[in-house]
């Protein structure tokens, strides 16, 4: 659980704005379990200013070939301190420090033939000619070469060195262009965690990550996504409940499926994705409490992407329930168990409780039909989390693109 | 566990086979836990030879569009009296009774309109143009209607009449002409089965079943075929490698994504698929030792395809180790967690031990790598099941496409 | 060029409507160049209603596994005498006969077991489980088999008897299904109409063809389709610049890529595809103009799907106007020449004459570019073949959807 | 018809090398029709040594990032005259010069950010990430922009003032990464030449180009690709039969589909594809026959591969044959007439002659049959035009993958 930059900044996160949104989650939101500050894609990059890349600008770098933030954009990071100043800040707030990278290594360290740090090989050695599609900053590391594995060891050692709690590697969990994911990279990188002896997260971007990998992704990773860039529109949030009941079985301790960051509250200040500008959340309320019950029952990360320095009360009664999240840290067991068009219902067990999740995904307000309530939720009357309280379950009426959240 | 006609005999399987591999099972093998004995394939064909299918040829059939047994090979199956008979002679035995459907309605009921059960509808009403691509008895049945479903209902209803405890639904897993699972038709045979209240195992064929499709499989049905038709070659059996790591997140008990068939002892007696011929299994001592490991540590369905009354002592070995089948009954977790180009190490745990199983899938004998012990089996010496002793595992010699399956 | 009855009656038209149609040709249309009469799909089936296909239902069939006239639709047919007196009353117009029949064996003459004439075997041994998917009909013939090309062969000797002088066979230029051509029943099909010794023109269909397979089709057909079906919705014309351009270099003397139908003026009687039902072509005036000159410069076979005898004059003016049919004959080249998102031009030469056609296939009315006049017309007036009369190029305003049509 | 230096020095041929070759044609293959001299890929690479790229390394590049020659390699081309003198030289041989330039702009440009002549966008700003997946100097020009066109036109004007007369652009004609060809640059290409107002011969690489584009390659480029690399192994030859017969309907004047180098005499002096290393072709002499049947009868055009100054008798007999050069240079049809397991016969015309070849690619020597005599020959003599002679066709023996050329 925690805040991600990329929903409101895109590539163009500042300090400022950073240690702000520290700040407000330290001091209303920690207590509920919120403690991640990530700071997303692009810190190296002087001139970022929204969610568009600059195509082949140069980024800040270190003598290794190692990106490095934007001096402009980080003020602490001078004189080669990194990311160490903002991630003690964050410590010091009782929070976790996160950021995000692009698999690979710079293409302009590549081009002008850098040092790597513990061997004689040079970027040009290391990198082969595997791109991103979408971003221009990297090429891939040839990880069947020792020196690749060195290099990727060199830059978790740097990371570790800034306290960095977790990690976002991107353009690795899927590869439109290659059609899979970049398995062997995700090996190197999971070696060169393990080899810094913290405790760092490692989560996997961009989706849709493929079923068959899954396994793999179990075996070497905490968190991969599902999905490409989830944004706050219906459609999206339609599609969720196909992708969480293909991966359903693969969620347990370690390995969490994620259905990407929660594109809520005030969104898109600096961003021109989704829709696309300085707006508020285009989900409904009640898209919003489908959303978050879907999140929570299928135990995803929950990454904000709003604001939280100006949030508003509807969205932090979200993020603050602690019914709800008490569902979400203890359950550990959970399934959909019913679709069809009208409805799907999920159910989700800790060793305590029982819940079910039933969500209206048709076009109107419906009552709830009674063989869904006894097949599914059996008594007459059951805790709304949503609600705290408890309530008659029968005819209950939910609203279209709502949901109802029970324990039994 | 049990064992099933088709190896051994294609779709030509007679009443006194099936009664002679029933009667040694129950003596010998009962003991051990197994008990299915399963008519594959086609038992309505009167002129059924091997496992060519002849195509278009008539099928013994009832009044009510459902097929029935062939009484020139099903003799105790004369006057309309189906499987009854030979269910009962082998509950008698203390065994459990299996049998193998197509999905739909006989292609000679829709084009000869024949009556349906229960409904003034016909068999050309209730039957779709989906076919089958590799066996032309059937059309796919119209489950969109209620007269659909009501067919299947006729033939469940007639199953549970005759004992049947076990169903193999073929061409319905997965189809390659229509690239997915009949998922339509799945439903209506769960909801056909359940309208039994005989709790009959439902059983899915063929493979390779999608990944996508899994939460789908285990919310409808308790077996799926991971791959095509499985015989008695190494380039088979390393694939199953890929397969249940792929596949291993979907286990749990009542799910039992399935490896096929064993295709060991003496098979092939009026079979042209696979070696082709009567011949015993083509796999080494060693093959077999690793494909019983696979099999059991992924806790896959255990249907054995050879001959029962000559089966010889080491064939009988693999299937009455007590120590392999304990381990079989009671683990609860089990997953890959170590696999390169020589080496793959799966774990499993019950609640009171842990097992791990070590294949050498390389084409020469090796010792076990030091790396390995240490990191998968820790100490020096272990149970090793097979032998049913405890070895010091330190170099211990595993020969190419063998298995050490150890408890720790 | 000819008339085909599936626009207006799908599988169910009638004696008298062809005979009417036919009638209405050779008065009014036959010394234009249309000549061909052709009964569409089904005409054995006596409960045909519309273009839906009653599936599974009793064709009518004589002794020798071949599909004759359903009676009830065809009286001549009576006695055995099969399309003999129609095919004469054509003739006897100055017109052409055509048919069309489904690649393969009848399933109900399979499932029967029935004869085939000049061979022992039946029909259950020389048919597969190939199928249509969207028509329950037939199986494939496996021509493999000498038999099969017999029962070919028998077929075609009954439609020379009838004096059938053009053949649709469907089914068999593209199955989605099997995703190519059905080659060999092509080759045998080949066979059987050299083996008759009658000039019978070959179209096969569906489409979309693939272009892998177009030498194939011009070593082995007349005609092959380049579509869908095509109805009268801007979607699927717009389409056809795709695929004309990817298919001009097949068209020669004798090999017809083909557009499919024109479905113009008065349809969809008795159909229930393509916009639904009896109603005038939806097509506006410009697009009609627009389709009738990309069909005539690529030199795409002119089959008319609408109604002759309620025909309207500006219909019939699209088929009658003896300068564009003058280009349709005798052009030796043709090809689309520039493509924007405005505008297509497409030239064409013959020995003696050289054609412009310029379509905007644009949302607005537009005045022709300078540069695509200068380009592709050069001088300042030319011939405008549907007006008839010689017109000043420059500037000159084309509707939207609409196409020019020039004789430099 | 003429000389390329990949197949024996892959990336790394010299300028005495060309020079040598140049001067060998001139002598003694000028006469036949033998007329331009091809510099392959990578001139710009100072250390190229073989056919394996060497990944990232700097190229020599003008100041508007425009490549030239590397000096070490091409002498001639110090102080910025580029291939000026060495086209020159050729031209004074009377024959022509071709070069081969990637689809793009340097990387090397791009990150340094150089200038463009003619604009004062620089590379950064029209460069986009398109990459070529298997050589790692370019990046695809955005020419969407005008600027990108500009570009495209600066390198043009660049090389007609070298006198360049064909060029041959790779990555492409098809890219497997985008599974398409590279269009809009292909167009870019088109009109940068146009403007040159130098006849240059525009040859597309690499293939297999896709029948899809077929139109569009006619429209634009002389010649392009069929295949992969073509090596001397008789499976790839095999294979372009397929090719051969699909895309026989574009050939017309100025379009030449192109079957590829000549991997023929001595070959692979620096290259380490294909055979893989410094031998004499691996195709037998029949083979050799058939392949030049095969290319010659097609009218693909003709590119030797192998050295000149110590060719031998044989291969310099397969490029002096006059009587197959006149097939070569006077059929304007040309099409593949019968195929069988052992058989495939083509069939050309010219204005005054029929030819007919016939390719025995059975792996036996065989009669050939009197079926194909009668139906493709028709007499009982032919000129043989490989002997020169005429010879009795009946019974003619043909070698195991030879071919039988006849003119009728």
């Amino acid at each position: 659980m925690g805040w991600n930059s990329w929903d409101c900044y895109g590539a163009s996160v500042r300090e400022e704005e950073v240690r702000e949104h520290a700040k407000y989650m330290s001091k209303n939101l920690k207590e509920y379990g919120w403690e991640y500050i990530v700071v997303d894609i692009q810190w190296s990059e002087p001139e970022a200013k929204s969610t568009v890349y600059n195509d082949f600008y140069p980024l800040n770098m270190d003598e290794y070939s190692r990106l490095i933030p934007a001096e402009n954009r980080f003020p602490s990071s001078k004189d080669g301190r990194g990311f160490k100043e903002l991630g003690d800040y964050i410590h010091s707030l009782g929070l976790k420090f996160g950021i995000h990278i692009m698999r690979g290594i710079p293409r302009q360290a590549v081009h002008q033939n850098t040092a790597i740090k513990g061997t004689e090989k040079r970027a040009r050695d290391i990198a082969n000619n595997d791109i991103c599609p979408w971003n221009s900053d990297m090429y891939g590391v040839n990880v069947d070469m020792p020196e690749g594995q060195i290099y990727y060891d060199s830059l978790f050692e740097l990371y570790a060195s800034w306290g960095v709690d977790f990690i976002k590697v991107d353009d690795i969990a899927h590869s439109k262009l290659y059609d899979d994911a970049h398995k062997k990279e995700i090996e190197a990188i999971r070696n060169a965690i393990d080899k810094t002896n913290r405790p760092i997260v490692l989560s996997l971007s961009p989706g849709p990550a493929q079923l068959k990998n899954g396994s793999f992704f179990q075996d070497h990773v905490n968190m991969w996504r599902l999905t490409d860039d989830f944004w706050d529109s219906w459609d999206a949030l339609y599609k969720m409940f196909d992708r969480t009941a293909e991966w359903q079985s693969f969620v347990r301790r370690g390995n969490w499926p994620d259905c990407d960051m929660l594109p809520l509250g005030h969104i898109g200040i600096r961003a021109v994705d989704g829709g696309g500008g300085d707006n508020w959340t285009r989900f409904t309320k009640d898209e919003q409490y489908l959303l978050m019950t879907l999140w929570t029952i299928f135990q995803s990360p929950l990454m904000y992407g709003g604001t939280l320095p100006d949030i508003d009360d509807f969205t932090l009664s979200l993020f603050t329930n602690e019914e709800v999240l008490e569902m979400y840290h203890t359950i550990t067991e959970r399934r959909q168990v019913y679709r069809d068009k009208e409805w799907v219902v999920w159910q989700a067990a800790s060793t305590e409780s029982e819940f079910v999740a039933i969500f209206n995904v048709s076009e109107d307000d419906l009552n709830l039909p009674e063989n869904l309530r006894s097949d599914f939720v059996g008594k007459d009357t059951a805790r709304n989390l949503w609600e705290k309280k408890t309530v008659k379950v029968q005819n209950q009426k939910i609203h279209r693109h709502g949901a109802l959240l029970l324990k039994k």
